[in-house]
């Protein structure tokens, strides 16, 4: 099944992470957490791999919604936004928030992912 | 589909956010991100809830794996612990990575998800 959507921009990951971050704010959501993944396998398994960072992005509307409905949801939250190196562009690749939080069964959450994901496709939209 | 599991433990949710992370550690967790949803909540609208804390936990050696096998699994990383209060116990719920990472289809995720799972099995037994 498909889990993510996205494109690749040109520019650093430092740049795109800006860029990324600004267009999430333009539709509401804001970043809850950063991780840097090449950094922390660097630091664990002393692996050196292309720089990779983890976005947790959350519009705070929708994620009420989501948590009055069903409690448990925050297992399933933020939306995360992967920012990877591919080859001399830097893929964009958002979590899809339909297909992960219908696996809840809940008609609520469904509908908060249906919207946050179409809000996160004009994000990406805004990127081309 | 049940997309959790845990179990509820006496204590503040500041006590048992130490007991939860010193529990992990043992199974090769570290914690990579720290959402306090509540105040999240509070700050973005005004909302006054219930202490609610989503730990971002990662295996830096099956996370590693997964990604060799499929470069955008990050979306759907780190496993997610969930605190909350829940009466005068916090609830604390796992994402169940079996079935969360069970959406790609991919042999080698869903291994992972697999020995993640027995791993954060045993942490939450630990914690009864």
């Amino acid at each position: 099944m498909a889990y993510t959507f996205g494109t690749t921009v040109s520019g650093s990951i430092d740049s795109v992470r800006e860029t990324v971050t600004a267009a999430l704010a333009e539709e509401g959501f804001g970043i809850l957490s950063t991780i840097d993944v090449a950094a922390t396998l660097k630091a664990k398994l002393d692996i050196d791999g292309d720089p990779y960072i983890i976005l947790g992005a959350c519009n705070p509307s929708l994620a009420h919604s989501a948590l009055e409905a069903e409690s448990d949801i925050g297992a399933l939250l933020p939306c995360n936004v992967v920012l990877r190196q591919e080859g001399d562009r830097i893929a964009v690749r958002v979590m899809d928030p339909d297909a992960v939080l219908g696996i809840v069964g809940n008609p609520v959450v469904d509908e908060a992912g249906r919207q946050a994901k179409e809000k996160l496709q004009r994000v990406v939209a805004s990127l081309s």
